[in-house]
């Protein structure tokens, strides 16, 4: 490396690092509006948080950082593993592995801050911002047709920041490399319907078989009680509370305010026990990704989920794998039950672990177990390629929604407002971002069937509530690693092979063949 | 004004708003660290608000801004009213009332920005960072020695800010204007003096009257009722909740994170009542000063206490004038007993009067009441005028300190924690900061006598629980203006006259001849 090499990646870490604290800031002002902050101060928090946003980009965006990485070597390249495979040539030598996959980060972060022009960048973010209005107004009216022309702007938005980016084969490619770096959209859609045509008659035989009793969920929880359980299962997860806190929100998140000061929030229904436990063991899971970062790449933009499907591999595994298998409740069922006598003194174990997994198709995603929870996201992913490739129209949306809701889940919504309108994203201008949720279920069941052959011992560890093998093998194979290893050299390194929904489905089918006694 | 100067004010008011935002975002962070943050947090917090200040002082200190107010003809001039009076006159023409007080105000903050030597900066922020935990052991091990040498060369680099800043009379003159603008050592000496001539016998007089009984407030008084009685006070007082919240912190304070988010905090002893009440009445007296600009001046720097001995006046008036009043209790006190019935049953409202009007002399500051406090700070103030001339030297501090306690309190430490080692100010560098405690006083009972002029009803009011008309007059007189007008000009505009003891004295000597029948 040549002096003017070594200033080059002195000064990219600089500016890293001032990139990393500033986005640090803006997660605290973001934790405080959903936590504490009086309702009268919000307008002047969005201009706080857009000087923040602003400060960040203008780094990220910087001549110094151009030049910089032009000294390193970080040539053009597509936004792909094969694009970078072949940038990684002209790299500076003598890099140490840490620092070449910082640059690869900080160049992907810069040619993503600067590809766009400043006339596409405005437009999208007046658009999105009346969008947002129109959709609440739309939904609340069940009123399609008010919000399509918002619609229909994004989307050809959206098309234009795909062709600014660039893409290899689909122009999706480039929407869905935001969430998921160097995924491919013809890869997902494979994954996906190889995994559709047999979750739909899974389905359709749990819909034929007797339903599961779950009504000692619905007896009263006093929240104290849901908090303090919630306690003692994250801090048998291993998450750190000098590093974390919890706290109530509408709807629950993990936020990263720091290095050691990652925190997650829940929401407490005190007539439906699953509410509060699984949204704190979910969150639980994201936050003990971020809390694993290896001391390497701490301080730099590398210590962040390396992608959304990683991410949410992370939160599934705890939540559905871990948290709603029989040997979790053989541990904690005792637990929770001395905290409430009444509700469960007469349920079993085996009752309970029956209850929890009940499935039901039904028209809302963020309601949806996590059998059917996979076809509402196919359903959007289909119909998101398609309005991008110009395939459909907007305005046959509603419609073509109700078709594919019944080619999936069975069931039809009677109103646009359950349907086309329920999801917020689209009015965001967030395409490309739902596939994240259901690879998250596909990549953690992948990754847990490696982590059962290399753990023996794995379910009798769970029953005895130890979880101390399995946080250690998801750290060591996953998380300190950071955005250091993308999501397919992961998935290749663990695995051995590519994205495959086998795995979760054979988890599925033998978790339901025996949750609802079927005969498939 | 010509088209130049318009632009030059343009970007005046968009650096002004910036340098806002981000003081405002160091506030949240530093609320958040003082609440909730978990422990293992704080290095990466106290980058992030180091980050945050360097960005807002290379926006205060930016050539952009030396240009804009050197084309609006904000030339160089004493930071004096003086000064400032001779500036007007340059000044461009046309500009309104608010943007000269701007003007003003951003000049002022751009050369105490500007004045310093960088090597005089870090000397002394290397110096201080490491003299507070020098001074924090020095303290715990009763060993001024050890502190001596650190305290010498703060002193030092005080000193060459003072020549650095510049002054017309007294060099602590330049180190008093950081948090009293435009206020000169030889008044606050003048001032002081007249009132340590009057205070010192009254204190004597109590001493030697019966002691009043404050047992009562030792019972026991559980946190949650203290809580809700205190939001019961604050609500009374006009402190608006929907722009504001109320925490508990190890040592209270207000911070403002946005034009409307004010917060304060408070905490509570379970067996001394009195120490989180009236914490809650003195932040919630800060906090009403804070929410009371005008909108005119919202969203600028001009949005901010004037001085510190004006914000302390406010939070005084409202704790001791208002708080400790007798019409306060008669109100009150009812309201009280329903909560802790227990406790307050057989005090009678002259009993809980003169309990919580309690005068002791003691050696700590923090724990002073109202007629002795300003004793302790006229002490401070005492040896840090003449530590800056360096008429006395600091190895000789720990006895001159014991000698003024004498004097001026009749009591003197037995060791040096309780004495010359108890306030954390001097390892930061404060010099200059002690006397606005005092002004407060002073200046609090300036304006509460002009006030109950002008309300002739007040006591009623107070006794009705009617704070509007008060809290209306503060904002009317001060509260508005924010730092568009200096200490002197409120005080002038209010009082017709200059700094003056006398009102605070006067209502000294009237309350306690009544709480201690005393026959002076």
């Amino acid at each position: 490396m040549t002096e003017v090499q070594k200033k080059a990646l002195e000064s990219l870490k600089s500016i890293d690092r001032e990139v990393y604290l500033l986005s640090h800031i803006g997660a605290a002002l973001g934790w405080d509006q959903e936590t504490y902050m009086p309702e009268e101060a919000v307008d002047e928090r969005s201009e706080q948080g857009a000087l923040l946003s602003s400060l960040g980009h203008s780094r990220v965006a910087s001549d110094g950082l151009a030049e910089a990485l032009e000294a390193l070597g970080a040539g053009d390249f597509l936004l792909t593993e094969q694009g970078w495979a072949q940038a990684e040539n002209s790299l500076a030598p003598g890099l140490t592995e840490t620092d070449r996959a910082l640059i690869r980060h900080v160049y992907r972060a810069h040619k993503r801050a600067t590809c766009l022009p400043d006339s596409l960048v405005r437009e999208l973010s007046q658009t999105t911002s009346k969008a947002q209005t129109v959709w609440a107004k739309a939904r609340k009216q069940d009123d399609f047709e008010s919000f399509r022309p918002y619609l229909e702007k994004i989307i050809d938005l959206k098309r234009q920041e795909a062709e600014a980016v660039g893409y290899g084969d689909h122009p999706y490619d480039a929407l869905l490399d935001t969430y998921e770096p160097g995924m491919k959209t013809a890869e997902v859609q494979q994954v996906f319907d190889a995994l559709g045509a047999e979750l739909v008659p899974l389905v359709q035989a749990i819909k034929d078989a007797p339903q599961v009793d779950d009504s000692f969920l619905e007896k009263h929880y006093p929240v104290a009680g849901q908090e303090a359980f919630g306690y003692e299962v994250l801090n048998a997860m291993g998450y750190d509370l000098t590093r974390g806190r919890m706290d109530v929100t509408a709807h629950p998140f993990t936020t990263t305010l720091g290095t050691k000061d990652v925190r997650i929030t829940t929401r407490y229904a005190e007539n439906f026990f699953k509410t509060g436990i699984f949204s704190i063991i979910h969150e639980g899971g994201h936050a003990l990704y971020e809390q694993g970062f290896s001391p390497e790449i701490a301080g730099t933009s590398l210590a962040d989920g390396t992608s959304l499907g990683i991410h949410e591999s992370q939160s599934r595994t705890w939540e559905n794998m871990i948290g709603r298998s029989r040997p979790f409740w053989d541990h904690f069922l005792p637990r929770l039950a001395s905290r409430f006598p009444e509700n469960l003194k007469d349920v079993s174990s085996e009752a309970f672990y029956r209850g929890i997994n009940k499935v039901e198709p039904s028209l809302i995603r963020v309601e949806a177990d996590e059998v059917t929870y996979s076809l509402h996201v196919m359903l959007r992913f289909n119909l998101e390629t398609r309005l991008i490739t110009g395939e459909i129209a907007v305005k046959d949306l509603p419609e073509l929604w109700r078709q594919e809701s019944r080619r999936l889940l069975g069931i039809e919504p009677a109103k646009d407002a359950d349907g086309v309108l329920q999801d917020v994203h689209w009015s965001f201008g967030l395409f490309g971002y739902f596939p994240t949720y259901a690879l998250g279920n596909i990549i953690g069941a992948q990754f847990f069937q490696v982590m059962e052959q290399q753990l023996p011992d794995l379910q009798n560890m769970i029953s005895r509530g130890d979880f101390a093998p399995i946080l250690q093998w998801l750290r060591d194979a996953i998380h300190q690693y950071g955005s250091a290893k993308t999501a397919g050299e992961l998935i290749r390194r663990i695995t051995g092979g590519g994205l495959d929904s086998r795995p979760f489905m054979e988890y599925l089918r033998t978790k339901y063949r025996d949750v609802y006694r079927l005969s498939l």
